[in-house]
């Protein structure tokens, strides 16, 4: 390995095809500005392949210009891995054998390890996994704020606060897209729950809009430069998400100057007008297949294909959107699969696999930790149960449109197996039987495990195995079936299903010493609490799942990760729930329209619980670690910022135990006087530090006057007001170390 | 559009990635030789990633390696256009609506164009569209000899002479690389026919084979620089052509220095140590998906898969085959996929299918016109007969592995209707009722055309409506259903099967002027020659077959096509049928070889009819115009050439008659005394001029010694020998116009 210069190597390309020279159209012309490749390239389109270009031609992939060399458009899910082949025209498999992938953490996980470079390894390397399949568009990552812990796609998103997703999308995104693969940001806007996915008009006032829903979408735009953006299923002031002209063209397009691809999301066309007009660009998985127009296949009956065609020819629309939806598009390609620099990617590599591993390892929460009891001691434990079927169920199959193919999936239980060796002895009981996995577009996925023993038979084996073990690791949560953590079935309840309470409390009073590994994407209730000393929020963690969960449990790694979002005490406990309308409110004039208002505005997550001043079960930014960290205080170096300013906060932060591990150090904001109601505080900034026992760093944030701004919905703008602010610094949204007072002039 | 120097597109490209330095590995480093990057990503190579290399993963697909970067390898079919998608492991199609191509002319037609320029035009445009089918070889060309005009496949093949052949296929392959796609030459060697195809062990002295079968494959080698080529289903020295010690190793890898690939064809495998030893380097299409080994998959019992693993882990045999092996694979790779300089390809663009039209324009062989029948005058022709199933059947589909999905094939009677247009009426009778199309591996290619009314009826209707037409067009010949041009399954006769004779017979009885269309990628029999005043040879002629030939039969396009290979007056005028055996002769040993001497030895084609001083049908080289040519008289530069030196000949051609036309001038040498037999003459130039009407050019032919030499199979040496030959200049191989006397010392 050594360092190359780009430069020396493009120059050492030239007698690739032995002409030195050669007569290039411009939009084949790599030594051109893409715009102006963009236009010779528009020029020389008819309007019937322009037409071609905005709607799918199968299942994932889109026409490019056949006749001119412009490549096809293949689309991909999801988020976490790479999606296996499917047919063309159908979701059945295509049954390939080159399309396993590896599986990485799902996003709440990336979103707790509060890393932006591990978002950007994760990035990079889904990337990579795209790249080599051949890929253009990758369709995550998603975005949409944590409102509610029954949105059953919760798990594929980064939490409940918008400034913390925004910071871990922007590398996510540049991440993917070093690799010529678009990242394509989900689902955009408003999209925060399954139940009625397609037919919920989301009601929210514009500074929820902006201050909570938006800004992560906005980084990724703006900061990240995604290069495609997804539209919601659900409407918003009675517009569907794919063709909305507040939402796209108005904000989106004009506000925040997108210039790439709006991609529709599979099925969430309705309208060939507004699809035309209120800012779509690329129509996929349109339900038009029945239809008959006289089109000779289905892909011709979509919105933006013959119909759109027609209303051209009979002169009833222009070509002015037209052309501008080709152009982006024609941009995609450029910025893809046209550019010759982009890296041949990589599969199923050790170095993903490794990534896949690393992330989970940040992510995993320690939320509980009585008495030390984890890190496990392998020098005294002599038997080790497990309990719980998710200790053994393949996780990254089911889910919804991010169930994948993996190379390998290594369970809780074999992870664990494997890292004890010999060291102790490892007894497997279920505990108990859940469904399983769901199917969705008419594809069954997941295994089934059968076992047709009664709850109480199976207790009574998880108890008897517990007694007599050193530690009890109970392994369970949800697990991607149906309402279990599944895309279009949200969740029925905050507690767990399965009886798998009455398991864990029976564990409880059978073996002191037991720890509980919850696997989900959501908060969950814990009516066992505090019988429960050690519980580990674990995800859905992808291939290497187990060797991360093994990793955490045995103090291989020290925990570092902290929650994106808040563990709810309970339902009411939730804005949502409490004023939300979730999930809505059918019309009463027969329209098939469920209205639903966001009636707890910008009071989101954390920000409900500090305005209602209730006690959540877990906080959003919690997470425990096996060592210990003191703050230092914390000094600002102004008392008083100007409006163009910044402020820099600094303080020492210690890890006073006696093993390495790295803190999360969060920055809240808070406005003391507002002439708009506020939250109590807002986080605006985050280090994560790696400390050995008994090192000190310095930790220093540095804001300016958009992290004291507020949405002024009547001015349409972001306002800093003058007045005093307290900065906040905690290691959780309720677990603050320091306040520090400044002005802002 | 405007000259663009490579250089400055390629220093422009380095902001791609916004990264001016990047730690590159040499194997991922454009800027190191090839060999320098095939060394490093073999040294990073395991066993299991090298034996993985050297076969198939699918029906058309090997792998690459995935957690290096390295792609995939995807093959596909064939010499005429971009076979459509097949599923995973399934010959059935996978049904996707991106994967029509255009079809061009059969590569006999092309070798009747006898211009390189028009084969370059060839590889140029279907390479066009592997790449942008994101294909990395093309399984063609076929340069297989033209030894009996019963073999199946010399549709695929360009003809009976060898320096004729060598001369089409360099630009050819040249054309197709230069898109980054490899061409895979084919089949290497002595596949000359399809009965037995699997079993034909071929005994044949080293001269036919040096002077006769190799030219072609060593001309698309060294001067071509194939980088692949596909070894042959028969045997040769009792070892089959795709794992054989003399073809591949002596003397494709030893003698000619190729440093490509070599594929197996579909199912050619059939010994693994043979495999491994024998200077196969892919292979693909065996038949061992019922065999169990404990292995998962059928490709892991491919003879290159478990079973070399095995060997290898249990020392039987080293690796050095297996580096030789994924050295090629890796350059394979580095000259096609990994190239970033490749173009983008294109499909079904308009210049493909004028492609297609100009080389079946160039190659259409005008046989007979006999009182200047032809071309059809439209001013005077009021009714117009068209007769013949060939006029209204889909030749594009059908013939074996060359079977295509077209964008559109416009048929002969649909191309001469809309030629004709309203200036006459053109009617049409069937006249006769083939085959459908046949099946190939399991799929059933081509339409059928019922019609259920008996040969008399189907005869009365074409008489009838021929009787008061002003021509008479007959369309026949064979059809690409077995038996009929079809891989697998050799012609059973000379003629023409359906009663097409009578057909003609009785139309030659109705009407004077009729003429004959034969379809055909071989020669028939033709008992109505001298009935019949106009004969047009017309090939396979693809997408644009009825635009090719409405244009010619009009005079829209003057013919200049000349046979690739002999018509003979009978079987018997073939030395293969004469003499050599065909279709061989079982061993009486139970073993299911069949042998077959190719007793005939280098006498084929023209050679054979030169040596017995037959009359051929129509002879190698024939072909009309609609004008005239005169050739004057031809001067040597030199009365005695020395070993070294070259002799140039120079004549006028004159273009005599009233119209612009091409003419091809062929020079054969007569070798007047040798101390081992020798043909009557060679062709050892040609030369395709376009005349205006009076228009005079200076034709010249430079030779060396190599056109003067023979194989002497004793010194296994190209031999030259002093002594008298003479340039004969012609029109054809017996319309002989000028002969210049010469010596070499």
């Amino acid at each position: 390995m050594k360092l190359i210069k780009y430069i020396a190597c493009s120059l050492l390309l030239l007698p690739g095809f032995g002409q030195a020279q050669q007569e290039v159209p411009t939009y084949l012309d790599s030594s051109k500005p893409i715009e102006e490749r963009v236009e010779d390239a528009l020029s020389r389109l008819t309007l019937e392949e322009k037409v071609a270009l905005t709607h799918a031609q199968s299942k994932f992939c889109s026409p490019g210009v056949a006749r001119l060399g412009i490549p096809e458009f293949w689309m991909t899910d999801g988020p976490h891995g790479i999606r296996p082949e499917v047919l063309w025209d159908e979701w059945e498999q295509a049954g390939w054998t080159n399309d396993s992938c590896v599986a990485f953490p799902a996003l709440t996980c990336l979103a707790a390890s509060w890393d932006p470079e591990i978002a950007r390894l994760y990035g990079k390397s889904i990337g990579e996994e795209a790249r080599y399949r051949n890929k253009t568009v990758l369709l995550g990552p998603g975005v949409n704020i944590y409102r509610s812990p029954l949105n059953a796609r919760n798990f594929e998103y980064m939490g409940e606060d918008p400034y913390l997703a925004g910071k871990m999308v922007v590398p996510y995104v540049q991440g993917v897209q070093q690799n010529g693969v678009a990242a394509c940001v989900k689902h955009y806007a408003l999209n925060n729950q399954e139940v009625n996915r397609h037919t919920t008009n989301v009601i929210v006032d514009d500074r929820a809009l902006y201050e909570i829903y938006l800004p992560a979408f906005k980084a990724a735009v703006q900061e990240g430069n995604a290069w495609a953006i997804m539209g919601s299923y659900n409407l918003y002031k009675n517009q569907h998400g794919c063709h909305n002209q507040y939402l796209l063209n108005d904000i989106l397009k004009g506000e925040w100057g997108f210039d790439g691809v709006v991609v529709s999301d599979w099925g969430g066309v309705h309208n060939t007008q507004e699809a035309i007009t209120n800012g779509l660009d690329m129509e996929f998985g349109s339900w038009t297949n029945g239809l008959s127009n006289g089109a000779s296949n289905a892909y011709d009956n979509y919105y933006l294909a013959d119909p759109y065609l027609k209303l051209i020819r009979e002169g009833k629309v222009g070509t002015k959107e037209l052309d501008d939806k080709v152009r982006r598009i024609l941009r995609l390609a450029y910025r893809t699969t046209m550019d010759r620099n982009r890296p041949y990617g990589s599969l199923c590599s050790e170095a993903h696999f490794a990534a896949a591993r690393r992330i989970g390892e940040e992510g995993i929460v320690l939320l509980q930790n009585r008495n030390n009891l984890l890190p496990i001691d392998l020098n005294q434990a002599k038997r080790i149960a497990v309990i719980g079927e998710n200790a053994i169920k393949m996780m990254t199959v089911g889910g919804g449109s991010s169930s994948l193919k993996v190379k390998y999936e290594l369970s809780p239980l074999d992870g664990i197996r494997k890292r004890v060796g010999d060291q102790a002895e490892v007894i497997y009981a279920r505990g108990y039987v859940g469904d399983p996995s769901g199917e969705y577009n008419g594809v069954k996925s997941g295994q089934d495990l059968e076992d047709n023993r009664s709850p109480e038979e199976l207790i009574a084996e998880a108890v008897a195995v517990a007694k007599d073990a050193d530690y009890v690791i109970f392994i369970g949560g949800l697990n991607k079936s149906a309402h279990q953590d599944c895309e279009d079935a949200d969740r029925k309840e905050l507690g767990l299903s399965y009886g798998q309470d009455k398991v864990i409390a029976a564990l409880a009073k059978a073996n002191k010493n037991l720890i509980v590994v919850n696997i989900s994407g959501n908060a969950i209730a814990m009516p066992w609490v505090k019988e429960v000393p050690a519980i580990v929020q674990a995800w859905y963690l992808g291939s290497e799942a187990g060797s991360a969960i093994a990793s955490v449990l045995t103090g291989d790694v020290n925990p570092s990760g902290k929650l994106p979002f808040t563990f709810p005490a309970s339902l009411q406990d939730v804005g949502a729930h409490k004023l939300g309308e979730y999930p809505g409110t059918p019309r009463n004039d027969g329209s098939p329209i469920v209205d639903q208002k966001y009636n707890e505005g910008i009071f989101v997550g954390y920000r409900w619980a500090d305005k209602e001043k209730t006690k959540p079960l877990f906080s959003f930014g919690h997470g425990l670690s096996y060592t210990t960290f003191a703050y230092g205080k914390a000094i600002a170096d102004k008392k008083v910022m100007g409006q163009d300013e910044t402020l820099t906060i600094t303080l020492p932060v210690t890890n006073t135990g006696s093993r390495e591990g790295s803190e999360v150090i969060q920055l809240y904001i808070s406005d003391l006087k507002s002439s708009l109601p506020r939250p109590v505080k807002e986080l605006k900034g985050f280090s994560k530090v790696k400390l050995a026992p008994g090192e000190t760093r310095e930790v220093t944030f540095t804001i300016g006057k958009e992290a004291l701004s507020f949405f002024d919905d009547t001015r349409h703008e972001w306002v800093a007001e003058p007045g005093k602010f307290e900065a906040w610094i905690g290691a959780s949204s309720t677990d603050i170390r320091n306040k520090v007072a400044f002005e802002l002039k």
